[in-house]
């Protein structure tokens, strides 16, 4: 199996907390029409309620009434979450629960996430492939671990038409098995190695408790790599240059930190030889997530489905048959949960905040300062003036919507722009015009500030740059704050509770972290704790790459329990 | 429901003749290992049968064998056509009947019409997006035609996991059902209109008897677009649009002439208000084949799905009311069939021929005159030179390998490209060194020629759009020699037995239609036929929006039982 957003089990899964109040949505579809045209008419209608909404007092005549994110978001996350999702027109729900909808404003940024990994691994030699979504129980079933590991999350296919099907067929939960049958037969000489496809799809994963949009749902959209090498060390190679693409996805293009690292054998897929993998980091809760995975698979599944070579470097004798070989594969995969984890990250009480990067509009141009009393030719002149700043940000590769629409004010288009995460804002209005520049508001930061008319064209693309750098570098600081390193058990849960994860010497063994995860469970007793804090255990996100220190000889691991020695930092945390 | 593969409805399907021998294909996974094995065996010990291969005599030793296309197109077309998309490495069949492997080669086609498509509906404010591949029962109920044009061929998921689904979900077969309760929320007001959205996804359809690969298969990739307009005229205007759009893929990039017309009320969807459509024409066995379709789907969907707005246009006086107008709908759809369409016009003895627009590899370059007596250094300044022509071809924007595998001949190299259909191959040795020039051999024409080497930066691109042009060329002069204009009935049979499609004048109606289907199947007695030629009835392909002439006043339908009188042209013809 290659990474997923439900990959490491079950376990984590069961102990997930504060369930988002998601299956409770009002779905879009399936209702009868009348109460869909009511729900409608309440929407409308409905009041904002909780905080007060910024630049909202101005009502326009006629205006529709934009309803902001009525929560703050370190108040209550699952619901800011969803709010802010929704109002931002990322997703919407279904009345398929754990199925969404991903509008343009969200697929947009898979768009640029797919052009950006494609550049990337096709100077590798990787070639884009597509195969069935279905799999035959059969095919599935030939790898026992792999079975297992998926067995209760298939959503099996048993009737076509009005006709039960002889066989039922599963909906790929990821694609192995639907693959290295084709491996096998591809693959008959050495000449035929290195191996490489990848395909961009989407996979469902039935059996779970509580679906989160974009983070952990039923159906998901993601790339899945899977590469044959002939050797260890071939196949290595890649698995660390995928988890460097992987990196820059989320560092270059998202703006959010990731520690690299490879998983415990605890964390590990089941059947892969190691698994290496990026770790993020949500402030507001203080969890960690997993952001995507790069397998070595070994030469398990090549066992599995006779997938071999001859030994190219083997000196035989004439006649003599040279030695088989199972090849090395890798599987690498890398899904819309990384959306997710860059809105949670990035988002503040007034909605999302887009990366420059990902962003489909850049820059919103509102006119400013049209009155009652502004005649039509003045209008038009003003609006004509950002029709050719519009024009030349695009020239200068710059994404811009000039706002124009009739009937909203400034304060609501302000507002609007604002939710959806639209990282630049420049206003332009008489005044503007008269002093021949443009004022400018960065939604990552409060206050304005202006250029003139005759920089725009350098200064505006080098401002984006600079938000997207600071976007890194703001969450960068919070995730490096929060990344304790910690010796001793006692504190060990007081950090968790402080919304740390944490970098500790560990044994490494699989019964120690499970004794962990029970005994960091729960709250501390005299210690003052954030009610939302989620007080599940603490597992093991990764080992990693970069060990802080050497671990001394004889350095205890961390788990007072545990009698085995320290071998290595292993970070822990509470985690989605 | 958008244009689909299997649009026109199963009782066209079921009248296919000549089902191609997919499913007896050795499927390529869920077999017990050894057998798995024994069956690789065979396929590199099988020999080739059938057709001696061209320029395979001289076998290097230790060489694989390359089995070539052992029918000829004309001979057998199903097995001409299965044998030339495995061996052409487009496609792969699996153990699950009618859902096939798209191998990289079949992918990269997909993925350059992808751009080519997304570039000009960006352009037209259309936004791409995500909906959910599962559909609720309820949901796809809600519109009775819609319902019952598919409940034929869902495939339905009732088990997920180890428990049984209380309510079963469709596997998205198009996705109206599924995209319009979101349409129905989004558009509060005639300010979101239009509302344009489109999505690249797979479906599937799982109720038909004959699947073959690309042209009719149970799961496909597709895009679908749906959009929603104030007004049938703004409608319209885009259906057409798109209609172009489509009309440029097959033209522009796949070098494939079609039809451009409008369904009779017979084979237009049923609940849209109109269909238009491309027809394309597979001259081997005279038939028409449904390439696109574009519909307006009229204000049905909307009903059904209240989809409405204020009408903006409307006189009220203050505190009335505005009437509520349905928006006015567009669903579109463009196949994976246009690969299989692709394929069955230009391919040719020798297998695929790719038009160089979509070619992945659009230059082959193949080392020639390499001999046991060439000393190593000579070896490596001659591979030295094609790197170089190599490069300089990339720097120009041609997409090149240079093919240096070991243990290969040259011949073998030479069929090798040609069976993969790559458009161009230069052919580069100690002679041509000397004379500073490369030898090129196109796909699509016997015979070489050669280019001087200070001229291939220009000349090899310029070439490659001869290529593309001249392969156009020839499938229109096929397609408009087998386009026959018929006024009389007796000449009706006899010419689609002479793999026409034909143009009549025709009164319209759907009982006609019917009767003409009735009428034209089977042979003519004392006619001489191809026995290989369909002998299905004739259906009406379209109403072709360039009509040859005017039709007079009195002018007969081309049915002698039919007593109404003729309306237009229309193309007719047996089709898949």
């Amino acid at each position: 199996m290659a990474s997923t957003s439900s990959d490491s089990g079950m376990a984590a899964l069961k102990l997930t907390e504060d369930p988002p109040k998601a299956e409770g949505a009002a779905p879009v579809a399936a209702k009868p029409d009348k109460k869909a045209k009511e729900r409608k008419d309440q929407k409308v209608a409905a009041k904002p309620k909780g905080e007060k909404q910024p630049q909202q007092a101005k009502k326009k005549m006629g205006e529709p009434e934009l309803i902001g994110i009525t929560v703050s978001k370190s108040e209550d996350l699952s619901e800011w979450y969803q709010q802010t999702i929704i109002k931002g027109d990322l997703l919407e729900f279904t009345d398929v629960p754990g199925c969404y909808i991903y509008q343009p404003g969200s697929y947009r940024i898979w768009e640029y996430i797919q052009e950006f990994f494609n550049a990337r691994i096709r100077k590798m030699g990787v070639k884009n492939c597509y195969f069935p979504i279905f799999i035959s129980e059969a095919n599935l079933q030939r790898e026992k671990d792999h079975l297992e590991g998926f067995a209760a999350e298939v959503a099996w296919v048993t009737e076509g038409g009005k006709t039960k099907l002889e066989k039922r067929l599963a909906v790929r939960p990821t694609s192995e098995t639907a693959m290295y049958g084709f491996y096998s037969k591809k693959i008959r000489s050495h000449r035929d190695l290195p191996l490489k496809l990848n395909q961009w799809n989407n996979v469902v994963r039935w059996e779970f408790k509580h679906p989160m949009p974009f983070i952990r749902s039923r159906e998901f959209l993601w790339q899945e790599g899977h590469t044959a090498h002939l050797t260890e060390e071939e196949a290595g190679k890649e698995v660390r240059q995928i988890l460097d693409h992987y990196a820059a996805i989320y560092e270059d293009l998202l703006a959010v930190p990731v520690v690299k690292g490879k998983k415990t054998v605890n964390e590990q897929f089941a059947g892969a030889h190691y698994t290496t993998t990026l770790e993020g980091y949500i402030p507001a809760v203080g969890r960690g997530i997993q952001a995507a995975t790069s397998h070595c698979l070994g030469q398990h599944f090549a066992k599995m489905f006779d997938i071999t070579v001859e030994d190219p470097n083997q000196q035989v004798k004439e006649g003599e048959k040279r030695e088989k070989l199972y090849v090395w594969q890798n599987s690498w995969g890398f899904t819309t949960r990384s959306i997710g984890v860059m809105i949670l990250v990035h988002g503040d009480d007034k909605g999302l905040i887009i990366p420059p990067r990902v962003a489909d509009i850049q820059v919103a141009i509102v006119p400013v300062g049209v009155t009652a009393k502004t005649t039509d030719a003045d209008r038009e002149k003003l609006y004509d003036e950002i029709k050719r700043i519009g024009a030349t940000l695009e020239e200068n590769g710059v994404r811009v919507d000039c706002d124009f629409r009739e009937g909203y004010s400034p304060g609501y288009k302000f507002n609007d722009w604002e939710m959806k995460g639209v990282p630049l804002r420049i206003e332009f209005g008489p005044k503007d015009s008269e002093k021949s520049q443009v004022t400018t508001s960065r939604r990552d930061q409060e206050g304005k500030s202006t250029i003139p008319l005759s920089d725009i064209a350098a200064e505006i693309p080098k401002l984006l740059e600079t938000i997207q750098h600071d976007m890194f570098a703001k969450a960068s600081e919070e995730y490096a704050a929060h990344r304790k390193l910690i010796r001793e058990w006692k504190d060990f849960v007081p950090n968790l509770n402080q919304k740390n994860v944490i970098i500790v010497p560990h044994c490494a063994t699989g019964e120690c972290e499970d004794e962990i995860k029970k005994d960091s469970s729960g709250q501390v007793e005299g210690q003052e704790v954030d009610v939302r804090a989620p007080s599940m255990g603490a597992k093991s996100l990764c080992i990693p790459d970069e060990q802080p220190e050497e671990i001394g000889e004889g350095t205890h691991c961390i788990n007072p329990k545990c009698e085995k020695g320290a071998k290595m930092w292993v970070m822990f945390g509470r985690s989605y």
